[in-house]
């Protein structure tokens, strides 16, 4: 099948750009010298799971239990659940721990930390928590210098049935940053953030064998990760125009794509009608904040090479997105009704979810694969 | 099953609320004295379309061909495919219609109505379709005064195997009004262009047996449908905060919500983080445009009732959201960790499609049956 032979809005994935963008980031955390436990929250993919983590020990983090209960069914085993977790959750994470997997749980709050002990004590079986740091996102995670760490840390360790993992934590404020040089200053403040953390545990006597860190930006380039003992970045195997505009990529690293169809033209008000809307998209508006805002998405050709003049997608409703030239001089004869185009998406983690498989691409247009995705809760 | 068992984040439906909303409508759109072919772009559920149509002829609105499939293998037979329709798409169409049903299309492009003739005559069958008429919108559609409206008349209703259905036109700019009084308004001219279309084609000698209007808001304020022969509204039957805002319902109308689970206190800014991020809520921003902002949502307590003094979700990321009080006075003490709460979401159709279920509550809080639906394309 050729790529023009796929119904749209459909959602295609470049296997060698995903390739490329595997081996680099591989290569990357071999050169750091830490494990590499990618987030799967972005692909919900076992097949693209089993190609990210080949060169590495096998671990993997996820972002839901549903996540979670699906790479277990596909055979993967050393899982680290990076939500903040609540004892509620605490039956399915055993459940998952019937067999061989183990799936790590994290929290950041000294009454969840006894709550999960109590849970533990209760449910039985052997559970793994991690601390969550703030490294400077504001999002979540204690601070490494809190009373909260050691507190926690006690806690976690005294509590029957509960092993007290290790301190993670997320530099989400990497994507603020606007260069690579802004984003390689985040990447040590994370890194000290996290190894600090780890050492008040130890000193206070708490293991601490895990110090984790995560981020594309961060990872793409931080210089040192000594004291870390393994990374999670996530949205580095697909990328997007987001993460192009800030430096973690380039634009020829973006390895998914919506295919999408011209529907109507609307020369007056110079704006062409495509069947990719706001749910084909998302509503992820994150290259408004950035140094260009590209609306819900870049325009570029079948092939996937960009059209000229820049082409956005400006507004979307359900099923419906409105493509238009910024700059003027939208090409309307080079674009007739029924012409297919692909559209690059501002953030691959929020488009990627409205589908349920990838239409995967090599060699330009041919279809050679259709993989699945886990997507709920 | 009591609600508090439910995992979370999970999308509630309150039958109650929900049956109130389709009985209001149904009596709207008996009283206008036209047919209720309600959009099911946002509930994509067939337990709630035989809810919304059992009162009327059965006819039912879709904004993707997956709906239509799925409609038609539950025994809907009168479809409306109401986005604009290319000839690539004419061979699912055809499929769809081996047995009973009848999916009609639109369009407003002549190029696309001569090419949809041209297939329809290699593809054999019959295929009907509507004219999109442009009522203000400004997204589709053919103006009711345009030489196009009559051209793409003539060459459907020339069209071996193609009958020109009617028209049809959606008024998307009556999300701009702020209160009753200016959808109303809006409501008129929706009708008046449509009606208008409808006469110019028959002027011309061409049939138009459908005239056909369709949103929410103008469903609700509509105060004559005269010439108009149905109406086509979706998001009514669940309604949401938007809707709330602009007075097409109340909030007590809101049937649709959010579970979701507090995870951790950040005292120090203000804040509590929730399991319900980007995926769980959608980033749909509509009220960011209205009269009043709530961010990502409404935060209610389990039962649905509003939180005082009133919470929104001010950040999200994929699967956290950051629920704050912008007026100050965040209650932590009456909401530890652990807690279950329920989100209004600010535009029901976004946030309904990551989910594959509704978990459908009455009574308060048992929940009494769960409903699948239909998403992607």
């Amino acid at each position: 099948m050729r790529i023009e032979d796929l119904d749209t809005p459909a959602l295609v994935l470049e296997r060698d750009r995903l390739d490329a963008n595997l081996a680099r980031m591989s290569a990357r955390a071999k050169a750091l010298g830490v494990d590499l436990r990618p987030h799967l929250k972005t692909a919900k993919s076992a097949e693209i799971a089993r190609r990210a983590t080949a060169p590495h020990s096998g671990a993997i983090t996820v972002s839901t239990l549903r996540e979670a209960e699906y790479f277990v069914a596909q055979g993967f085993t050393d899982l680290l659940y990076g939500v903040g977790a609540v004892p509620d959750k605490l039956s399915r994470v055993a459940a998952l721990q019937s067999g061989a997997a183990r799936v790590a749980m994290v929290t950041d709050q000294v009454a969840v930390a006894r709550a999960l002990g109590e849970a533990a004590a209760a449910l039985g079986g052997d559970f793994a928590v991690l601390v969550e740091i703030d490294c400077g996102d504001g999002r979540a995670g204690v601070a490494p210098e809190s009373d909260d760490l050691l507190e926690i840390g006690r806690v976690l360790d005294a509590a029957a049935n509960v092993a007290l993992r290790g301190v993670m934590t997320h530099a989400g404020h990497s994507y603020a940053c606007r260069n690579a040089a802004e984003v390689e200053a985040v990447a040590e403040q994370e890194r000290a953030a996290v190894v600090r953390a780890a050492e008040r545990l130890r000193s206070a006597g708490l293991p601490c064998p895990v110090v984790s860190v995560g981020s594309t930006p961060t990872a793409a380039h931080a210089r040192s990760l000594e004291g870390v003992t393994e990374m999670r970045p996530g949205v580095y195997m697909f990328n997007d125009v987001f993460q192009a505009e800030i430096e973690s990529c380039g634009f020829d690293d973006i390895a998914l794509s919506v295919l999408t169809t011209v529907t109507g033209h609307h020369r007056e008000r110079g704006e062409i009608v495509i069947d990719a809307g706001g749910l084909a998209l998302s509503k992820d508006r994150s290259t408004a904040e950035g140094p260009r805002d590209v609306g819900y998405g870049l325009v570029c050709d079948l092939r996937g090479a960009a059209v000229l003049p820049e082409l956005h997608v400006v507004r979307v409703s359900q099923e419906h997105g409105i493509v238009a030239a910024p700059g003027g001089g939208l090409p309307f004869e080079a674009l007739p009704p029924g012409t297919r185009l692909r559209i690059l998406p501002n953030h691959a983690c929020m488009t990627a979810a409205a589908y349920d498989r990838y239409e995967v691409v090599a060699g330009g247009d041919e279809v050679i694969a259709r993989w699945d995705r886990v997507n709920g809760w």
